[in-house]
């Protein structure tokens, strides 16, 4: 294949780009719905109501300690089906490859995206391939559209928050966010931390049973501040936080303190926050306590009457604003 | 916003993303399904199989005569769709904007998504927004993915094809590509001819009545050489082509002429090739020249036994093989 680095041939539609696309792509993507000689795919019959999706992937560098742009794609997708309430069951993806780029690293990232697919339980059922002028992208960019089922009639949303609802997150904050800036090599750091980049179904479908459920969200971009203004806006409720309740690693915490970022502001990968009736929190809480990706769950937080602003209460008894996002922290974190 | 061209802070989830969203594509592709509140959303019930397909764009310059890469965007995907036999309902879009693009063409560009979105009655229910640091994006990439619903059970496909069967294209092929490349300044060149980009499900509805429809697709990528290819290899029959009777117009031969063109390669974005059984082919050859997109429709051909070729039998009585696409003729078409 053009001594192993993508050539605009590959996406031209002709011989090059076929073989890309078989002897890549659907190696490792393969599965009975998935057929590069059809424009559309037919999917099967699904009970309950269709649930779709859509998400770009721009993270650098595209391979980082606990993931590659490919399971990222495929988290980032399906987290936000399963954080309606949905089960995520396809994937259609996207790929746009710089002229140039490494055949072995793109493989690599497709085996990442395979096998983060079979992880979450969904397949691939629809591609697209194109190649874009050396210098006219940022190695690979990829886009996923995700579809789901949820049960019919599930009601999940910001307008289900009441004041006295409580906030609570399944896991420290800015992983993500930090382990990516950390394999940038401009920084000079190194660390042993990794992503969060995971399925989050565990852990959406362990509160599905709780009625006093009102809302889940997986703080991504902007992190978990971005959320808690989102539920501020839309409710136009107070939301506080406890900061110390927040979890948040240590060496997130040291590296935010040495480079100047707030942890609240990262995006996590594998999280979710949930609003819940407060006499629910516990129950809430006991339930992804008792999850491997929830082990570190915490109550951080509640509603209430009075401006709508996020408020973060700090551990000397203080309190500070947090303010709603504006210059990029750190570009291409997703 | 940021004096009118796209900042960094445009994709970081925050405060000028939310602006960006609901000032400029909001604005435009409003239908009561978008919800930039939520992380996915429910789409109503549909009746007969659900059809998904997927696609990219990076077409250069962004806008052309006769449409932009917005348009370009909804008439590929819904395309995809309608040549399975499908009706195309719903799009997600998810874009890829480089950091310094400027937000006056932006919004143009999806003024124009939103017209071509109206004339192919579909509605935008998902998308996504990503800025790429500047040198790192080609100005603008789209991706998206189309959903519709086909009657239960209806099927087309290559392996429906016969030997005889009738070859028939619903226009004349080259303009996209062509009308593409005019509009680069590097050629210096000038012309009338506009893409011939459209909603191609007018003509793909005519021939469902047909039971002797095989198969359609949409020549895009690679042309009508690379349908016919793919005729050829899925059913291992000869594809016999008359070249005199394959509608191309004069300014598209012209300009092939004089840069070294083949115009069987280049791509279009609102044409339809179909393989019907010989006896229905005047039957769909009329249905075709009813509509006004296909007033130039033509019998180009028939599959016959033999080697697996595609032949293309000259108006002097000789023949020459169409060879698959290696080289990319003209990269960023689409």
């Amino acid at each position: 294949m053009n001594d192993g680095y993508i050539s605009l041939a590959h996406g031209n539609g002709g011989h090059y780009m076929r073989e890309l696309i078989e002897k890549l792509f659907v190696r490792h993507l393969a599965n009975p719905l998935l057929n590069v000689d059809t424009d559309a795919v037919a999917l099967p019959e699904m009970e309950g109501d269709l649930m779709v999706t859509t998400d770009g992937f721009t993270v650098q560098p595209l391979e980082f300690p606990g993931g590659t742009i490919g399971s990222l794609a495929v988290y980032g997708t399906v987290n936000d089906l399963a954080v309606t309430g949905a089960v995520p069951h396809y994937l259609t993806l996207s790929t746009f490859i710089e002229e140039g780029f490494e055949i072995a690293q793109l493989e690599r990232i497709v085996i990442s995206l395979a096998e983060a697919a079979r992880a979450s339980n969904v397949v691939v059922v629809a591609g697209d391939t194109k190649v874009v002028r050396r210098g006219e992208g940022g190695g690979l960019y990829l886009s996923t559209t995700g579809i789901g089922v949820r049960s019919r009639h599930l009601q999940l949303g910001p307008e289900r928050i009441r004041p006295g609802d409580a906030v609570l997150v399944s896991g420290p904050v800015g992983d993500h966010g930090i382990a990516v800036m950390l394999a940038r090599e401009q920084f000079g750091l190194q660390g042993e931390l990794r992503s969060d980049a995971a399925n989050v179904l565990p852990l959406t479908q362990a509160l599905l049973g709780l009625n006093g459920l009102r809302f889940m969200r997986d703080p991504t971009r902007g992190g978990l501040a971005t959320v808690i203004h989102e539920i501020c806006r839309s409710t136009k409720l107070q939301v506080r936080l406890n900061q110390p309740a927040i979890p948040v690693r240590e060496q997130v915490t040291a590296v935010c303190e040495m480079l100047g970022y707030d942890a609240m502001y990262l995006a996590c990968e594998g999280r979710v926050v949930a609003v819940v009736e407060a006499a629910q929190a516990r129950d809430a809480l006991t339930r992804w306590q008792a999850l491997p990706q929830g082990c570190d769950a915490a109550i951080i937080g509640n509603l209430c009457e009075g401006q709508a602003h996020a408020v973060l209460e700090t551990e000397l008894g203080g309190h500070r604003m947090l303010e709603e996002l504006e210059d990029d922290p750190l570009p291409r974190i997703c």
